[in-house]
């Protein structure tokens, strides 16, 4: 798709991100690229002012800029307010979202004959569903997923390839599951006899509510009893873990290689960075932020932001760490007090004590 | 399956679990839930004090209970030493373990000519079994598991969708291998030359033992030269990753995200928290437990809990964490030492200094 | 194969390692193993003198040791400056690296139309090559391998089992990913709006060198705009997270568990230890070392080498974690600090103070 810079313009303004172009509105647009690599017929866009230096040499056509950002010779500016929103709708705009393969159903696909598929489905080769499934319309299900009995999938759901759904899970409306990822296992679930662990079935299943986007290679347990939750709106990046009976609330953001445990209630809007971690049967309150590599070992209140191991609020966390990166010079303080009183005491001794 | 409360009670207490049924015995029961989702037909169980206050609110047929536990009205408990013993016990009785899809042997499945698949194999299209693999009775092979060549696999194993192993490894009996997870990857086996790394071939293989959960996800590096071992009993939660040539014993229990690095001795009946992780060439003893994120750089003695990064004894590492914490605090006592001590000092040079 | 130890000990001085055997040269080898392990017709190694007991119990043909390693009853003992690099050269020659099945093109894999395939490609049952897919010769693609449009992949690759690549990456020579890991899925990258979370498209892409080795289960983002890139001769071990637009350079060393958060500049020849982390849009400079499970937060300078969280140079945090240790007795200290100030106060108040 090609429109001219105006063009573009107009658009993004419609979408309520207003937008003046500064300089040669007439330039055909075709593509969104980074400042660096960006050429002729690209946009690109300044969000963070610490690379405003790239703007005298990018070669790109327009740069999305905020308001007082400076003129520049030779490059045409698009102010606006938010240089970020106006990107990514201009990326929408001209490239659009994935295009999948067309397969219809395809004849090397495994279709049980219980199973429903809605309407428009494309089903992929090599594609295995079960008993009993139920599959709303638009599905795209790409090549080498599993989805065993029983499960119940919305309408509009992606599932890359290699995704694996365990038997009687459910997932809501244009949910999308990149490859690898994995839902329903079980979760760790033994009785202990003597040293021996005894399994126990794990009869419970896993929900996921409408439009959540989870990463590659996840890893999402089935409940013993009851259910796993994953909220409507939430994203997850990959290598994500979560354990058994643990419900995490709408819209919550959590970056790769987080882990949580089971049993743990997440509350809505709830953000985790990378490698952060939550021991099992505690809650976490709505818009909690958990820094990356956190460990958390009690329960966060709503809105408080936690780091460290264990977890603590931050600003607790960061005169913490300030301290102990002092920790050498404190430990010589202490001598050096440790010396003085010395000294003191020898002193008033001295002073105390009759002449010889 | 549907019994009456009384039919259900005798059996768990002929598994040796004993239980007395306070109320109506002859309620038919056909389903265990949590307290909070079971209703009319199900039985729950409540063995955390802390959530004794859902027995006034539950819906449950019948809920079991430790002795002590006080009498509710409408309520019928069934009181035993060890409910969750108890309600294992029920589970298996009433829902039984996953019913795997019947394939036989998949005409879609490539079967190489030289390998040996047992009686009653259940294997799912898109299977590929390749030469000279040998595959014991009863397996039950999901599809798109990838087995390499020359395997030997015990019976009665299960392999979840997309599970893959590479060639020569060997599994016990018993062993079930979740969703997506790699066994006899090659591990990080390089000799420097100059700045480039060059391979070294992984000519060891994995060994596992009998009655072994691998979680889903998880790698299994195998070894250089000899064997990387998971020993019988060994249950892995998700995301777990071992290094090549590291030995686990009996019985040890891994949550997810833990990993081990390679030539490392772990013991029998271990226990790893979440995200922990274990550097190369050291030994775990038995029965040890490793704490949540726990970082550990140096052995553990058998029967010692760690936990820290670096780990070190519990004991301590909770009280270093304590003093952590206080350290803001310990930090102004030093100022105010170190004003006493001036004080001090300027008051006895008054005392001292003879008058002006 | 099987060489004579002269054979073996000529080969291996040929490719610039020199041997020398000490003991009987003519006896035949015809494997590598552990010293624990090796039997007849088995050559060993000894590395570490930590395990230099072994060879008085050791049952290998011979075994390759440093020159100053004294002379055994009964052992052949072949002398050289690199015991390691002399088995590794052993390793190669003896057992050579792993030999994939031979499927030629396999009937049930789907290649479409307009992939161009190279020369002598061996492409499993089960493998999807989508719409205008460029491999190069010598391809292996295991079953389960799914290649999505447009990408570009060069020759001599190995793609194990249900490797997935997305849409529109570029791969170079000679690169081998193992089982389950997936490049090119779409990052976490969402636009604001009020609470909820707006898909950007990522129509970036993953560029990854020649002589990359990638582990089992990693994902690796593909960039919004630009490409995420992995530096030719890089190896990565398992479970590895790539963030979106991070770039990381020639010839390093990513242990299992190791996650990089996007838009991270990572330098030539850097190593990161198990379960380390980096945020976001930060710089790791050439050759610096980023120790097991550092949280890193600021930018490394190159040929440093930082621990901990937050991770600060290696010394610094040592010195720290040595104090923190310390902290129970620090805090003694300081109560005794109090207790003698006071006590001296005391002293003085009483020598100043008339006596009643």
């Amino acid at each position: 798709m090609t429109l001219t810079l105006a063009e573009l313009a107009a658009f993004i303004t419609s979408q309520g991100i207003p937008c003046t172009v500064d300089g040669d509105a007439s330039v055909p647009i075709r593509a969104v690229a980074t400042l660096e690599e960006a050429g002729e017929g690209q946009v690109s866009f300044l969000s963070n002012p610490k690379y405003e230096g790239q703007l005298a040499t990018t070669r790109a056509a327009a740069v999305f800029v905020k308001p007082e950002v400076a003129a520049q010779q030779k490059m045409t500016l698009v102010r606006t307010p938010d240089p970020y929103a106006a990107v990514t709708a201009a990326i929408v705009r001209l490239h659009g979202y994935r295009r999948h393969p067309q397969w219809g159903l395809s004849d090397r696909a495994a279709i049980a004959k219980t199973a429903q598929v809605g309407a428009k489905a494309n089903i992929g080769p090599g594609v295995y569903i079960a008993e009993n499934v139920i599959l709303g319309d638009n599905a795209t299900v790409y090549p080498g997923v599993y989805i065993a009995q029983g499960c119940r999938i919305g309408r509009d759901v992606t599932l890359y390839p290699n995704v694996v759904i365990y038997d009687g899970c459910v997932l809501g409306d244009r949910v999308t599951i990149h490859a690898g990822s994995v839902i329903g296992e079980d979760g760790l679930g033994y009785a202990p006899v003597g040293e021996k662990w005894v399994k126990i079935p794990q009869i419970g299943s896993v929900i996921i509510g409408d439009d959540v986007e989870i990463g590659a290679n996840c890893t999402i347990d089935r409940a013993t009893l009851g259910n796993t939750a994953i909220g409507s709106g939430t994203k997850f990046s990959n290598l994500v873990a979560i354990g058994h009976g643990t419900r995490i609330g709408e819209d919550c953001m959590f970056v790769a290689q987080v882990g949580v445990a089971g049993s743990v209630q997440v509350g809505r809007h709830v953000t985790m960075a990378g490698q952060a971690g939550i021991v099992g049967h505690i809650t976490i309150g709505d818009h909690a932020t958990v820094g990356a590599k956190a460990g958390v070992t009690n329960s966060v209140e709503p809105g408080v932001t936690v780091l460290g191991q264990p977890a603590v609020p931050i600003k607790d966390c960061r005169r913490q760490i300030a301290i102990v990166q002092r920790l050498p010079e404190i430990k010589n303080e202490i001598r050096r007090l440790r010396q003085d009183i010395d000294r003191l005491r020898e002193q008033i001794q001295n002073d105390v004590e009759p002449p010889p």
